[in-house]
């Protein structure tokens, strides 16, 4: 056993909605085959902000106190007597949600639809807004020395972004529209740029992620507030309109507008989930356009290829934090998630800054 | 010319919407690379019904009498100077929808997305409720012995099942769940027997349809006015569901409830068109179960492999054909078709009868 | 602990090359999340028998005495604490590699190129001509009543030929070519009639196993001494040829032709492993004719939908089973099969008959 | 009729192997669906090279004199009455084989398959080493402002990179193994970053196209003839190895080799067509590592994605062409590429420079 881990370490705890503090909680003791890593970064995901607001998304309720958090880098410092693929001192990014390896999920390489999955901050499982996490060893993963740890918290986000281009069979052929600028709509633009993809045309109703955008390569800002989406679309592309959209908003309108705005033939990725239970469809357009809708949950098998592209170009995902905060100050960083949708897009919490 | 070919023809002609009537036309003359085709059957489509009985689908609207019909079978009787795939003589199936071969589309392989496009029956292109039709020679099939003429016609509507599996990317590890039973249901559920699919569901209100479907090899049927649907489903697979659905009743409630009634991680695929502009669609449901959804326009590249199937089979499609009439009842004809859905589901006319 | 299980068994323990007898050994203990299965009844593969007359296969060698076999059904007896998918009375068949669940290959869907799996009878793991076997319990799957215990024991050559139509992408719109008749290319026949196809073509010199073929549904035999096969396929197809290869027979000329013998654009699946280290291939063949070759290692996933297709159809794969043999006459079981390979196909071997 | 367009132009004849020689000849006239284009550069292709040496590539012979060249790019100069997607005027690149959009290829999406293709300097085909050309205009292409002619010309060659990656699934995910550096090997090399590969490894034992390929965006570069080629992969990628090999040297080891280079599970692209007519191959490689092995047979649907690409990046595929001449200076041209193969790479012809 490592001489330098604590046997207590500060963690944020919600307790109930909108009430969240700084608890002291025993240092998660490892199984053979998990390490406990100790989390330099961990970002705040619209599904924390969400839980923290309202105690539940859909089916997953917040029954007793919890920890959430689940967009982490940290170091590894101490490996059950099984791991193999890490060691003490390795830098790593963390992926969430542990699955079981043995459903037809699974084994048809779809864990993501595993549903004995272990996620973390979602009820009742805990997640890492906390000095220390314990992970089983296969859902590590070493990073390289030229990502930095926040590269390494921001796969988790990024890795809905490129899970959109497998599941959106998005290549360099490929015109795309991203519906919200967001951290995902953004990050799915960067996932884009790895795939190669040279057109991305995106729409938002906020000055500042607008701007950001630009700022982070996509072609041109559509303002759907302002402007006819389609016939913007189609002044941008000279005529040849978009084969795919992701959706990432969630809003009811941009994804109703979704399956008019891509090209007979295309696709539409959706990923933004709506507050209402249902949307008004215009079914006929998919069927005339022979359009393929896929629904997007999570992500699985991203990581290792974020890792590699991210490495190995200059894209800089980075540029999607906007706020930086010690763990300490954890209500305050939710409270700026929940509230500046204007000028925040993604908070990053430093436990031990 | 071919001596024994007449210059007039007898071809039924929809006037204006609910008037139609047999008039005296000239017969089609052919270009180099066309055949003359004598039309042995032709069937009645739901398409066909709708033009005649309102005047219009969606952007395509009647403003000139016209000929309709387009599930056909016949004799080539001409064929034009740089023909070689068909001689006189030969027995054929027509695939009805004349693709440029030079856009995009085409050259993709998803030439049903032409943009050029020559479809019979559809305004203004006249279809075949006549003796004869003229048709490019790459869109004739030579029928084998073992098939009939009027296997030969339903390969049009079949080929709308066949499109649905490869759309839906339908195997042998399926269970699958087929809602409506009208023409497109029954045959969908041929096309998944074709595909090797061993548990086919079925959804219907009326009995004769029910009947016929278990008649011709459908798992068991489930009556959604009466069942819930989601619960037999789960009773009928031991609890393992379907992974794919073939939404085939253009009905808005079985659209809405196709997307929770397959497995997460499953496939729907939307053929038939509902009435209403907008249906309301629980958009959670595809993200969180991770579902495809695709559309389906008509179909590309089928006719060679379900004419394959047949002639090796012993699946038997004739057994949707309700009716027959010869052309010059052609009123009576589509009157069955559009006004007693209980007890037809086929109607056939025969031009030379 | 269940009472009627005792602590030791019969097994038939291959010494050295040419050495098998049978023995008594421990039955083997049962991990919290394996079954104890009684096996019903376990063939004789064919590498089995190259591991009795050679004691090594490429890479795997027989360094110490080892339990062959892998093919098997039987009945659990004993479930461990964390077992919920099979109960003690269950008829199940067992798939006989163990994969981790957590490399790349098996988060990727690909869990038969995982390089930590535990296969049966792949030295230095056991395998089960033996009475009791002890498996994980996620590799074990329930018969319906309708399948018999053989059926199940024939799942595992069954899953090749399975793994062979995912590979080849097999529809029911190809012409297919199986090269060789022994067990694997019979089954792969039967996998195609499960696929949907409906025209399957065969080689093989030997007579008895051409009359199988014939009996088990293949739509003719060509005899490649005798006829050249090129021209048969052009002959028997009408023109069009195969537009898959499934080369099952190992032998170097066969593989050599199947690149040619398939229509340009078409594919062709390596199953039978060549004892030549080089075979001389026409490259250029592949080039020009845009081919894809598949090689195929073990299978994937085809558990379920084998189950799924054999028990809601006519299709009949106890026919390739020519000899049956109590586990004490082992010996004599495995000679069979090694010698007389004009007149065997699957020796099935029963433990308790 | 265009008034500055003369009857006669200049274009370099192969008389017979070695003899090429400058002679007028008619300027073609244009079909209604064709345009003239006026060549502005066009490249020299290793089989123009071949044909000009050996009179033959396999099948194709050269049994009377024959315009070489096909990889060009000009400006329209004439359009037939029904051509509407190019104009007088246009800067285009042109695609060199024209498929006849009714078979069963073209329908289904692989045009270049087509048994009726009519492909430039192809025998008995005519190319484009003249000022002008006609051309069915669906196989021309804008370029757009940002790009050069002698990029639109380099398009082709390009195209077969670019389908190199589609044939071989290329993704992100990927890291890649290119061996042979020629004009196809360096461009395949630029479609991979297109697919945004960043880890690209490279063979060659030619020093100056180790360096251009360094030069052009290779991660390392290994020379086969001194290192040893899995053990330098292994090295280079951390023991990860490479999961994709596009081969493009045509050299028989180098061919025999790929199939060991690669990672289980991986995939061969083979491009490079050997001069031995058969290559010995280790078959069990294929099948132990479930390897896919994919013929490539020039391309189809290419030539849009590779201008949006390039149009829109800092890809520069430039950098290929070594030398420029006149078309007057033909032979010279020609005996460069065939002769000085450690300093020439493209070499282009400029008709009106």
């Amino acid at each position: 056993m490592s001489n330098n881990i604590p046997n207590v370490m500060d963690a944020a705890v919600l307790n109930k909605p909108m009430d969240i503090e700084i608890k002291q909680v025993p240092v998660p003791s490892i199984k053979e085959d998990e390490a406990l890593v100790k989390v330099y970064c961990i970002g705040v995901c619209g599904s924390d902000v969400h839980y923290y607001e309202h105690g539940r998304i859909g089916r997953y309720v917040v029954e007793k106190p919890i920890i959430l958090g689940h967009e982490l880098a940290g170091e590894v410092v101490q490996i059950g007597a099984k791991v193999a693929n890490v060691s003490v001192g390795d830098r790593v990014a963390v992926e969430p949600g542990v699955a079981c390896g043995r459903c037809e999920y699974c084994k048809s390489g779809r864990y993501n639809l595993c549903p004995d999955v272990v996620f973390m901050a979602t009820p009742p499982v805990d997640g890492a807004w906390a000095e220390y996490v314990a992970v089983r060893s296969d859902f590590l993963f070493r990073l390289p020395d030229e990502m930095s740890f926040e590269q390494g918290a921001l796969l988790e986000p990024l890795s809905v972004g490129m899970h959109a281009m497998i599941r959106g069979k998005v290549s360099p052929a490929d015109r795309m529209l991203v519906t919200g600028l967001g951290p995902i709509g953004l990050l799915a633009i960067q996932a884009a740029k790895i795939y190669g993809v040279t057109e991305i045309y995106a729409t938002d109703v906020v000055p500042f992620r607008q701007e950001l955008a630009l700022k982070m390569g996509v072609t041109a800002v559509i303002d759907p507030s302002k402007e006819n989406l389609k016939e913007r679309l189609a002044e941008l592309t000279g005529g040849q309109g978009v084969t795919v959209v992701v959706e990432s908003s969630g809003n009811g309108r941009a994804i109703a507008d979704a399956f008019g705005a891509v090209n007979r033939g295309g696709r539409v990725v959706l990923v933004g989930m709506p507050a209402a239970s249902e949307i008004p469809v215009d079914i006929n357009t998919i069927i005339d356009g022979e359009i393929d809708v896929y629904g997007l949950f999570r992500y699985a098998n991203t990581y290792p290829s974020a890792i590699q592209a991210l490495s190995k170009s200059d894209i800089d995902i980075e540029q999607v934090i906007t706020h930086k905060y010690e763990l300490k100050d954890i209500k305050e960083a939710v409270e700026v998630a929940r509230t500046e949708k204007e000028t925040s897009i993604k908070v990053m919490i430093y436990p031990k800054l």
